[in-house]
């Protein structure tokens, strides 16, 4: 797999109107857009930084997976998503093969109109980890 | 304050030896230093991603604030470190003056002999929040 630069990090925050005055005023960072991904049932707020991005993500209903991860763990680093520059599907085929498990099995569209897929955690050392096309 | 990139990402293993395998034979990431950071009870190791660095982090003691966090949640994304190009000294008066709580007063030196300071998670949506020299 190639990696060129991590895409972006997910944080879950129970209010991205909360959450914005910290990372706009204090950080000085800049949201560039805020949209929903009705299937995952989240809001998320894009700011860049370097050559990655912070994702807020906000639940949108109490079943989304982020209501759930705010309920465990409280607000905090959700995942990592890292850019593979040789495909996400070919990336996917190789962690099978070293016996990573998937929680896609194959890419889907995500926020931004990226095809991204998941490793799950038992796998990755603990961190939810997404992998992007670059 | 202006920050230019995420320095590193700081993520808590209880076993850098079993973690390393997933980071450079899975995300084909390649470690280039391992450290001892003495009064923090922590061994780190470092690898580059882009413009930012994983900093993988494992208690030397159980008194290890790595310790505890394991306990607490498990193996994960411990703090986010942004580089600023401002000072660190700078940017801790700035947060101070915009009512932000830090955990350290002044600037001190962190792994790879860079300026640091912590700021509380209280005051920065609940993740562990680092600045660093750029």
């Amino acid at each position: 797999m190639k990696i060129s630069h991590i895409e972006h990090l997910g944080i879950a925050v129970p209010s991205i109107e909360e959450a914005l005055p910290y990372y706009e005023n204090v950080l000085g960072l800049k949201c560039y857009n805020i949209e929903t991904v009705e299937d995952q049932k989240v809001r998320t707020a894009f700011l860049k930084v370097g050559d990655t991005k912070i994702e807020l993500l906000e639940p949108t209903s109490p079943e989304s997976t982020i209501a759930k991860f705010l309920e465990n763990k409280g607000p905090g680093v959700h995942h990592i998503a890292y850019a593979v520059s040789d495909g996400v599907a070919n990336a996917l085929a190789e962690c099978e093969e070293k016996g990573i498990r998937l929680i896609d099995k194959a890419p889907r569209n995500g926020a931004e109109g990226l095809s991204i897929a998941f490793l799950h955690p038992k796998s990755t050392q603990g961190v939810l980890t997404e992998l992007c096309e670059d």
